[in-house]
């Protein structure tokens, strides 16, 4: 079966390895280049989106700020799996909250800006400090504004004015302002929902952002009661969708209560650890799902960690014993995820030694996350 | 890092999609063709072996009946891994029962046999029942004789002879008379030898052959004493040979007594359970010591394990949920290895109920072995 998935990055690269062992053979359409390329080799394929929908019995996406006429072709082509809505969705803000509202899952109160009066009012309404989120294209902490307080109101508007006059999709979009959540910790739920309306989801993983970055993912330890709240919104999310495929739900831990953050229609970053962590790994539960196979389990089969390479970072040879590296081959840029280390031990405190040991190798500076996320799980044990 | 296998089968194409996390980039000189191919996607890199060995940092193989020469330019190049002798060793068997001598492993009694008169002392000398195995070019029962009376001896005699008289390789070519050895089982032990003189070695396996070929390989329940009995053989064997890369040895179990039957330089058939059930996989661990990388831990996570899927069989999609399935993308031909199935359980007793449950869907001739793995390990529970 040919899967064809719209974007060539580390997240395709991940399905072809994936998908290679079921003879999935999976092609990558490069958005920039309009190449069709295998996503490990970059082999080119072929040219442009016509050509790759027309060799594909199955389409699918690694990300979700795909231009809408790219969308609409593969929607078209009745092979696209989550499919147009789904995707459309998880890349505009707007239409993200609406959808969660409509699965009645609780996530932070919000209104949309797209002038100064709906700005007035989002404060008077909302309260600060206040979150300012752009609709579309927003991304590790890009499009994202803080308004702490009233005398900030003239300048962050005049910013905000700014970026909405210089969006290239300026009739879609626009800004969400959201309620500051204080939240104790962010979490997120990965899971896959197959065509037969099977459900496969993985624990919950706690996240560690630096920077607007995901740092570190940690399999969470077992909370029964935590995980079937996640759960039941990852439901009433997926089943309003029709979703097929893997999706992504990102939330804030507010004192036990969860509160969703964020989804992504696709496999997540958050989700890397289950290659090493899980019975079957979300990369390849994505792939089962678009293409109509049952899923697999995704049982934890030991407590795991992934933590991000990001930017021009040194990871020596010498964590090797530790650490299972996934490097995309992709060349060091500030800010860019270039692979990742999943660790694995027989306990939560052994985890928790084991990237300790992790650090001694590795910088601080590179990898600000990782001692806190072992004292996290030290303190926990 | 560039690694280039002498084969291009799918213990090639499993080594590619191990090593592509690591940012190893795998090619493989395919030794009928003459091409320098990915494993994976077949793509044409280049034609003949020097420009394969130049572009190569590293050097390795995935079977070994090579031809000398091309053994020979590989070794030339300073960077093949286990190297030519362990290669000579692994595809000729009057060499290797003489490594097991030299490293002073118990094997079982045996005679070099060129002629009639060796023969007839053999015969004498080792008692019947005998085996008789060509020295190369011996595969998965292939080129074996039986001598279970003296009446037979000229009738097998006729055959033998007119098999080394079409050898290719008259020259090396010569047949290894053994005691038949009467086995409780048979269980083979994996391991990588790294440059730095390390070894992570996997727990032993019990294989069931069906016809001479590994039906199913079972990582086998916990025992100190065997293991630690088949490790000081395989150090003493890798020793024997200053070996780096995974070697795997296969052993009689004569009620509790190991005795080696034969090596393999490479990874191994009866290994592919490490894939999901080890913490490294033998493909990852194989490239760590050909790339001098330190080794990955060879623990075994979950009793796993591995069903062969051999030539026109059909496999439904309804032993998903319970399957890792490893095809091989090759055309089902009788007899030919096309894909592997790993199943996972949390202990002994559930992975023999996931093996009866997975025979419920599969046709017991296609996969005759599976019920006699599910019952023996209900016998050990």
């Amino acid at each position: 079966m040919n899967v064809l998935v719209l974007g060539a990055g580390q997240l395709a690269r991940m399905m072809a390895l994936a998908g290679a062992p079921l003879n999935l053979t999976i092609s990558a359409y490069d958005v920039r280049s309009g190449n069709v390329v295998h996503p490990v080799t970059l082999e080119v394929l072929g040219r442009g989106l016509e050509h790759g929908i027309a060799n594909a019995d199955v389409i699918t996406a690694e990300f979700e700020h795909i231009a809408p006429d790219v969308l609409r072709l593969c929607q078209d082509s009745g092979k696209f799996y989550p499919g147009e809505e789904a995707i459309l969705t998880g890349g505009d803000r707007r239409k993200e909250k609406a959808l969660l509202d409509k699965a009645g899952v609780n996530n932070a109160r919000y209104q949309v800006i797209e002038n100064r009066a709906d700005f007035d009012n989002a404060i008077a309404r909302i309260g600060l400090p206040m979150i300012l989120k752009s609709a579309l294209d927003g991304y590790d902490g890009k499009g994202q504004w803080r308004l702490k307080s009233a005398d900030q109101a003239d300048d962050v508007w005049q910013d905000i004015e700014a970026f909405l006059t210089a969006s290239h999709q300026a009739d879609r979009q626009c800004v969400i302002a959201e309620e500051f959540v204080r939240f104790d910790r962010e979490v997120s739920l990965i899971g896959a929902r197959g065509q037969d309306g099977n459900l496969a989801i993985y624990p919950l993983t706690e996240n560690i952002h630096t920077d607007g970055i995901l740092s570190v993912s940690v399999s969470a330890n077992e909370n029964a009661a935590l995980q079937a709240q996640a759960e039941s919104m990852f439901d009433a999310v997926a089943s309003a969708l029709d979703y097929i495929g893997v999706l992504a739900i990102e939330f804030f831990d507010v004192n036990g209560t969860l509160m969703v953050n964020e989804i992504a229609p696709r496999v997540h970053n958050s989700g890397h650890w289950t290659q090493q962590g899980a019975d079957v790994c979300q990369f390849e539960n994505h792939l089962r799902a678009v293409c109509g196979l049952p899923l697999g389990s995704a049982k934890r089969v030991r407590p795991t960690a992934m933590v991000n390479i990001i930017g021009e970072v040194t990871v020596p040879t010498s964590i090797m014993p530790l650490a299972h590296v996934h490097w995309y081959d992709k060349a060091p840029r500030p800010g860019r995820k270039i692979g990742h280390i999943n660790v694995c031990a027989s306990s939560q405190s052994e985890l928790g030694e084991h990237l300790k040991a992790l650090s001694t190798h590795l910088s601080v500076d590179e990898f600000p996350a990782l001692l806190e996320a072992a004292e996290k799980l030290n303190q926990e044990a």
